[in-house]
């Protein structure tokens, strides 16, 4: 009986290669659409004030992979009190074949945000028109930073607008972007940001459209990564009713909760136009984008990126030496 | 951020003190029938031959405790053709007040093996014609070994007979627990053993019922542990409807399957008269049992008991100590 490998943080952020991940977790986006992955319904335990936490059981694999993943993540709003971070949590790999604990990934919810942003970035290299002239970030917590940290990987562009409702935000963003090798511009007009931009990332927790048909210019892509939940939405359902291209990560969560569902309940998306995402990464021949056309990613996550990542992280630099296997 | 403790299946095994293990999973048991536990579904993965393997993931916690745990268990039938143990898995703690992980115990099955053997003897502690003139266990398998070690916690009685369909693993069973101090007899008669035995252990995972109404004496208590699927039986439904008290670990996972469901079903058994285990314990006024009566527990196993086993562990001894805390 081996034991298991137990890595902190620090050693998790060290056996990420972000340009071997993205490619990681592309393939897992065309495995889950072709019905590869396995995946039950989340697991979920609630706590009451003042701890506010509730915390999500997530666990699958990909048919005839070396492991499967169980990830504990867990948001406890009460921390916020305490100066403690929100999130946290753990991911676990087990081998398929004797059921082994094999890895034990004590990333306090890192992992999550990054195969997030790692998503972002896929929908950018895929949907937006390149080369980029300036990238529009709508949001100024963790996960704008993450995406805006993650984008170098598909585009050179390092012209950056960020739109915030906080000016004490704005200038921390900007200043922390900028020691990253980012131009960042600040506002609180989303309207100028949606006149200057050509690639937008959404990171917010909002529940009434912050970008408009009316604002959006051809040529437009934009990532919607807020809407993780019921209730919560970033665009305009007229904006992606009329947008060249709707892709989603999963049909069938985004036509539940979303940025899709929205417009899908108005009448105003036929939920067949959506193409989802695994597909899109699966048809390399595709016809290219136009030049003026506007296009949608809805991204709500999917379990085979945190299964991606996680068996990423524990191959580490073997898998992606040029001999290597896992 | 203080990094969880991880425990290695020896270390786990150091801070296992019996006596007080007894107690913690009886308090749990009380809290289960007092609905003070909140346990949802049980998450479940399935590998195909030549794994053969499922897994199982238990979370859940004790309202007002200090953590909540999840546990992963799992099965792999392929194991056996290559010499690997069948069970596996870990348990996971982590604080109810922030979410943050407390502890790892790498526990490769053995606390749920331990966790069962307990609840079988917190049922003979409370059910049993005491003193116990012989113990019979029925089966030769591992649980039957783990039930047989925990019962010195409750009875002073040393004399057992064994029952099974192996002489090799009669005989190996009678080897390694009369190094143990146990003076073991073995049979290939289960009636034998009915005939000798006042407090009987049955960890067979049979389909046919083993023990009949006819083979049982007055004066015994049997403690069912191996029915915990659909389709499993140890005891003639006769038998338990004759059975003078009837307690089962969970009412509800008893009357859909392990021995009482099929005398329910059968209309034998009514099930307003089975008394839950945890209504029992917190009831130290009740009559004493009738020398002749014959009693008996069915046992399923319930999450509390992974729940109070882990919290157990991870406190350790500090708990214990005269002037410990938790």
């Amino acid at each position: 009986m081996s034991e298991p490998v137990i890595l902190t943080l620090d050693q998790i952020k060290q056996r990420i290669d972000e340009t071997t991940l993205l490619t990681d977790i592309e393939r897992g986006f065309a495995w889950y659409s072709e019905g590869r992955t396995v995946v039950p319904p989340v697991g979920y335990l609630a706590f009451d004030p003042p701890a506010a936490g509730d915390v999500h059981i997530k666990y699958g694999y990909v048919q005839g992979d070396e492991y499967f993943v169980v990830k504990i993540a867990s948001g406890f709003a009460g921390n916020l009190a305490r100066g403690l971070p929100v999130t946290n949590g753990l991911m676990l790999l087990f081998r398929q074949d004797i059921g082994e604990p094999a890895a034990i990934l004590l990333d306090e919810g890192y992992l999550t945000e990054v195969r997030t942003a790692v998503a972002g970035a896929i929908a950018a290299r895929h949907l937006a028109r390149h080369p980029v002239a300036r990238i529009g970030i709508v949001g100024t917590g963790g996960q704008a930073r993450f995406q805006l940290r993650m984008l170098p990987q598909v585009t050179a562009c390092r012209e950056v607008t960020v739109w915030g409702r906080s000016d004490e935000r704005l200038a921390a963003f900007e200043q922390e972007m900028a020691q990253e090798g980012f131009h960042v511009e600040t506002t609180r007009d989303v309207r100028h940001l949606a006149a200057t931009c050509d690639l937008i990332v959404t990171t917010t927790s909002a529940r009434e459209p912050l970008l408009r048909l009316e604002d959006v210019r051809p040529g437009t892509h934009i990532t919607a990564m807020g809407a993780d939940a019921p209730g919560k939405q970033e665009l305009d359902p007229h904006l992606v009713a009329r947008a060249d291209l709707v892709v989603a990560d999963s049909v069938s969560q985004c036509v539940d909760h979303g940025e899709l569902a929205g417009a899908v309940q108005a009448g105003l998306l036929d939920p067949a136009r959506i193409v989802e995402l695994g597909k899109l990464l699966a048809t390399p021949d595709r016809p290219p984008r136009g030049a003026d056309d506007i296009t949608i990613a809805d991204l709500t996550g999917v379990a085979v990126q945190d299964l991606q990542i996680a068996t990423h992280v524990l191959r580490g630099p073997i898998s992606r030496s040029p001999g290597g296997g896992g």
